[in-house]
């Protein structure tokens, strides 16, 4: 009963939540501290009777809104349900493979070859350095290829190309060919490519309110870049689901992406922990890869990434493990509070 | 900078929502009800911390809460960011042109040719008999095709096709291929086809939380079926965008499923206001097709329905009207309160 398509899929596996005990959650790259106070207020007086209305389908006041904080136009910004629908949005409008495969790194966002099977994208996984960098030569290469899409920072290595990288790339790249950098994680520490998408008709960034945000639950992501590109992203979800961003969640995005003060203070401390996190791991004589993320991509000499996680789950604590040739003896942290981050040091000095 | 495939869309679209001045909205089908009154004082004690980590991907209590009130299995409920989601979904898992084309009524919901724009799934549209009904025959003939997907009730006729002549449709269509019946509309005095499921486990059932739950601002829609139509579905979402569907209105659903009583009420209003507004627009003079909807599908004769449309656009009141062959003298009318109905009745009677 089922189409040949759908033979091809091998869906995305998200990090487990397993609900067996209670654990301190370290491997799926949420926030530790709340969203900012102000959406309190606001769903304490919210009227039900307005749900019984569609939402407005262009997200008109939470556009205007993320236009305003990243200073562009409102016609520079789409809206959609999680960054993963404006990445499935983006890959269907922007590749295929008739001019080379899509090209992206090889330890990377693990949901970019799910995308290219669910739409027929034939692509090629570019080796990191050895120091797990990436390296733009490799991307510029006579090869041809359809397009790139990289996270910046990347995971799960954490680690960032700077701008002046992501420049050259652009500068070199075929200008008729879409680059989607995935800024998940760029305000962790990263220096986001905002000020190129005037430059570069062809640069698509794509963000999420999940993580420096802090609302995961609600399925927040948006792209900027071109109007050209916008403006096909439009055409896509009108095909395909024409409402996709609750009014809720509309509503809370916007006080979110408003209320500055309040996420750049539990930015710093995020930022602070992993400095802490990463040094303590060092002085234990860990390998920390250089992160500017809210996780820190680690493993020790002699040591199994997968007897990292499974000794820290039997402590209740969960990490993520990837088991790819590679990359298996790494382990993958997200940065927690405080407490959590000294709970975890204290489970590490005694296991391993 | 564009796909080959974007270049055959032409996107969905939905009824218009003016801003420049305010309007009684009977052009898209809401609820002229509040949902339950229990949402809030949920949102009012919500947790906002809860936000920061992601919801359950796989909607656990809402789907309980759904099976729990059809009296299926979990295993047979999907849940999606709308059913205008879910049928993307079911018809990337299901419709291919291998096997003939995909089938559905001249006239009916507008986004399936969208839908098959998208996926590059050949289709052909059965014409209704002259009385605007399904005659499930025409489904039936020798001509292959991959799949069958209509409305019950169909929209925009509000014409409901009756459970035996679903069964029959179930029993004679080839058992390797699916039916999708999208019974968005089914509550306002539909007979749901729920009950075939168990017999036919090529049958998936597609319902919305936007109509009769007057939730249209959330985006939730679910499917029942066989448990093996909706782990396709889920693999088609797991390959997708794999949590669309925030807490919040996961929660919001939840709470709505359960209070019966509520929207057994309100929908009764809606039924009452439909016999009512059908009988006054008959007696003067109009055909109204006999509706198992919350939206009747009327004209009058002498009258273009483009006509009808802006007459009473001037009079701050929004119908549907589609400019297509066939049903160019109809207007497609949403049922409102008593006092909304009351005003069209007034306007209609000054104007035409």
């Amino acid at each position: 009963m089922l189409t040949k398509r759908i033979k091809r899929l091998s869906p995305y596996v998200p990090g487990e939540q397993p609900q067996d005990r209670s654990y301190i959650k370290l491997n799926t790259n949420e926030n530790p501290y709340p969203p900012t106070p102000l959406i309190e207020p606001f769903l304490k007086s919210f009227d039900i009777e307005r749900l019984r209305l569609y939402p407005d389908p262009l997200f008109g006041t939470l556009r205007k809104a993320i236009s305003k904080r990243y200073n562009i136009d409102i016609s520079q910004v789409f809206v959609g349900n999680g960054s993963d629908e404006v990445l499935a949005f983006a890959f269907y409008a922007f590749f295929d493979s008739v001019r080379g495969n899509l090209i992206f790194p090889e330890f990377s966002y693990s949901f970019y070859p799910v995308y290219c099977d669910f739409y027929g994208i034939e692509y090629r996984k570019i080796p990191l350095t050895e120091n797990f960098t990436i390296d733009i030569n490799d991307y510029l290469v006579e090869e041809s290829s359809c397009g790139v899409v990289f996270p910046n920072p990347n995971a799960p290595t954490g680690i960032l190309l700077p701008l002046e990288k992501v420049t050259a790339l652009m500068e070199h790249y075929p200008a008729d060919r879409v680059v989607i950098i995935d800024e998940a994680y760029v305000d962790f520490g990263g220096e986001s490519a905002i000020s190129l998408i005037e430059r570069f008709k062809n640069l698509l960034i794509i963000r999420t309110f999940s993580k420096s945000m802090s609302l995961a639950a609600l399925r927040l992501g948006f792209a900027m870049g071109d109007e050209g590109l916008i403006n096909a992203l439009f055409a896509v979800k009108d095909s395909f689901n024409s409402y996709p961003a609750d009014l809720i969640a509309q509503r809370i995005g916007e006080i979110a992406i408003n209320d500055t003060a309040y996420y750049q203070a539990i930015t710093q401390k995020i930022i602070n922990n992993r400095e802490f996190l990463s040094k303590a791991l060092k002085d234990l004589g860990w390998h920390v890869l250089p992160s500017k993320a809210n996780f820190i991509f680690a493993g020790k000499k002699g040591l199994k990434g997968e007897a990292i996680y499974k000794g820290l789950k039997e402590e209740g604590i969960l990490v993520r493990h990837f088991n790819t040739e590679g990359i298996q003896n790494f382990v993958r942290i997200t940065i927690g509070t405080d407490e959590e981050i000294k709970t975890l040091i204290a489970s590490i000095q005694r296991l391993f």
